[in-house]
């Protein structure tokens, strides 16, 4: 770390009332950044596990945070309510009463083995910059979202709380079941919700201004150019896959001449990925394989593994996956495997509003940096999913060493508060310029 | 299929009393290779599951199968016993009680989605080579043993009861667990055995002349080669490993040059085994593999495979290991990963007794293969653990394609009358020069 106080790190170390690490932060900023940073505390020990950080959508862990969340939002003087998706609100009126929303928001559900911050962070500092704002003040009302479901971990599918709200929920996934054959429309009606209602979560377009969201990186690069936070010019375009090899199982006396395993090929099909990729400048990621029939002294005969793809528009993401089956098809082919390839998810680039880039940047020079720097967001955000009924930019924030869905998940006590600030910043500069 | 009847494949199609395919093979012969065929069908149906064949160690269908070929064996006029580690034995008596016995055998337990045959041949022939015997008329007496484990599929521990009859039982093996957590000693208790008396399995080593066993190939060469029977000149040594490389879980966000991932480690390990091991005429497989979070959007941080290794001979294994393993070494370093090596599992070769091969070629030679082809066998046998207490020797029967550990398991019909009359004839012949 270049700065300040590694929070998950270094628990011990004193807070001083001014930070001589960070320097140029104000001292009441630092505080709220303490505040926040001790919050975050509080949400870890809100798990499904006694020995790291679990907490999926309408879980009793989900309903446990929405009262402490919905204390911290009302003591910040946001009317507060649980909206028919299961997404935690706040709102705080403009200059008369009803005036469309600018919404500032993230996720509180997590995957697991989590870290504090990923979600969390934007959630809270959208509470810090609401504690700021006097009501009747801003020519529109503010509002802090805390959606519900943003990692699909639950579900198998993402974003349920952010599309909820965007009105793109799809009513068919009431059906969908977790792990434990649990559907969500049963999942819903435990945490109080009506599941035939959850589309009344939808906002109107003309009801809302646009959507900010605060977020951890999730990546090394502000860390590796020195800066606190960065400007988001688009998330990335993503596909995903379930691939399956098949070839034959056989006893591992099989002469090399006569085997046909799949496992082999999906070995020369993950570094393919790798490599082809790699050298497209698209990330790649197989997270999940598995080989059949699994046995030490048995050659495997079906090897299905995940594929993760993204690039930072459709067209790219599109033109690499082109290539890269038909360079797994030959791997197939080469091997006298069957290559089978089934999509699991699609999700368009989404481009972030100039006007609100500029309210963040803008938001970002008022920390000290007068020229952001800007990034292309690789993981999906729940602003992908938002963007389908109002405009959304967002802003990164250095987190240590990239690291994410991990309990060594890290940002400074300097980075948050700049956090704040520039969010701060950033809503009081779309106040001046409303649309 | 060069010849005969392809049995697990064309079961509708009718015998005939003299089969034209087979040019040279007795009538009675065929009619006692169509018995065998047909008992181990019926054995087939003694399996833990409705859709294949899984038959393991002390389970209820190990207790069923015991009692079938129980009463095959009594038929074929043999003294039958189980035997304190759960092995069913069968006993005609030589030219005077007592005698030392030439033993003749295979296993009866299968893997999960076994074929019928892998085993069940052996013993099979065995007990219709006894039925050609008249009592009193060898200068040994004629043992068949039927193993209760071979595969090591219950308890992960091979050889069990070849293990147990040889005197290598160790104890501790009453702890071992199956997947459920029964324990060895409990399952034994359970199928009327007593735990701490299972060493009585052992036999004395003046009390035995030999071990033949009959086996399908579990390879190809035999039927590429035209040829129905193989003498087993060795059986191949054997290393397993857990290997685990560790790096780091990241999301999927992070950079190509930040990636310590384990999966593309562990896919490069796989085909450095598939390169190295093939270059140098050793089999190797790896069966098992598993990618740690899982998740299709996070960078597996640990992937751990098994890694199964053959050779002819111990040298030849132990040098291979030894490349493989710098070359594993090295793909580690380069990606930044840590490579963990866990032996599972290690077997010298075992070589045959040239005078117990000289009967099996004299016998392979009354069914008109007067120069009968070597090999050697890569599987692990019962043969292998009989070593460490008598003289041993093998025959490979042809199997279609080489298939094994499969439903497509498949013989002749002519290949299993050649079985029969091999034995028999290598019994014959061992009672014209008994040592």
């Amino acid at each position: 770390m270049s700065a300040g106080r590694a929070v998950a790190h270094e628990r011990a170390e004193p807070a001083a009332p001014v930070d001589a690490s960070a320097p140029g932060v104000r001292a009441g900023s630092l505080a709220e950044a303490d505040l926040l940073l001790d919050r975050a505390d509080v949400l870890a020990t809100h798990s499904a596990s006694p020995t790291g950080i679990e907490r999926v959508y309408l879980s009793p862990e989900h309903a446990r945070v929405h009262e402490v969340v919905g204390a911290w939002m009302r003591d910040a003087g946001l009317r507060t309510w649980q909206d028919a998706a299961g997404n935690l609100c706040g709102r705080l009126e403009g200059e008369r009463d009803g005036l469309p929303a600018l919404l500032l928001g993230s996720h509180l559900d997590t995957v697991p083995g989590a870290g504090r911050y990923d979600g969390i962070l934007g959630v809270l500092a959208a509470v810090a910059v609401a504690a700021r704002v006097a009501p009747g003040t801003l020519p529109f009302a503010l509002e802090v979202v805390a959606f519900g479901d943003e990692e699909g971990t639950r579900f198998g599918t993402t974003l349920l709380g952010s599309r909820a709200l965007a009105g793109t929920w799809d009513p068919a996934w009431g059906a969908l079941t977790d792990r434990d054959g649990v559907t969500l429309a049963d999942a819903a009606r435990a945490f109080g919700l009506d599941p035939a209602r959850i589309t009344e979560a939808a906002r109107a377009p003309g009801s809302l201004v646009g959507y900010l969201e605060a977020h951890i990186e999730q990546g090394p690069l502000l860390e590796e150019a020195g800066r606190a936070l960065g400007l988001v010019t688009s998330i990335a375009a993503a596909r995903r896959f379930e691939l399956t090899l098949t070839g034959e199982a056989r006893h591992c006396a099989t002469p090399w001449h006569r085997r046909r395993d799949a496992l082999t090929g999906a070995a020369e099909a993950v570094l393919t990925v790798e490599r082809v990729a790699r050298a497209r400048g698209c990330p790649a990621t197989v997270g999940r394989i598995e080989a059949s029939p699994g046995a030490v002294n048995v050659i495997p005969g079906i090897a299905t593994f995940s594929l993760d793809l993204r690039a930072p528009s459709d067209a790219e993401r599109d033109t690499t996956w082109d290539v890269l089956r038909a360079e797994l098809e030959r791997v197939a082919a080469d091997r006298g495997l069957v290559l089978q390839v089934v999509p699991t998810h699609e999700a368009p680039a989404v481009h972030c509003a100039p006007r609100l880039q500029d309210a963040l940047r803008a938001g970002v020079a008022a920390t000290g940096d007068p020229d952001a720097p800007e990034l292309f967001s690789v993981a999906g955000h729940d602003t992908m999913a938002v963007a389908a009924v109002t405009d959304v930019a967002m802003l990164f924030v250095r987190c240590a060493g990239g690291i994410s869905h991990h309990a060594d998940e890290s940002v400074t006590r300097a980075d948050v508060a700049a956090t704040i600030d520039a969010l701060h910043a950033a809503v009081l500069a779309l106040a001046e310029r409303p649309a």
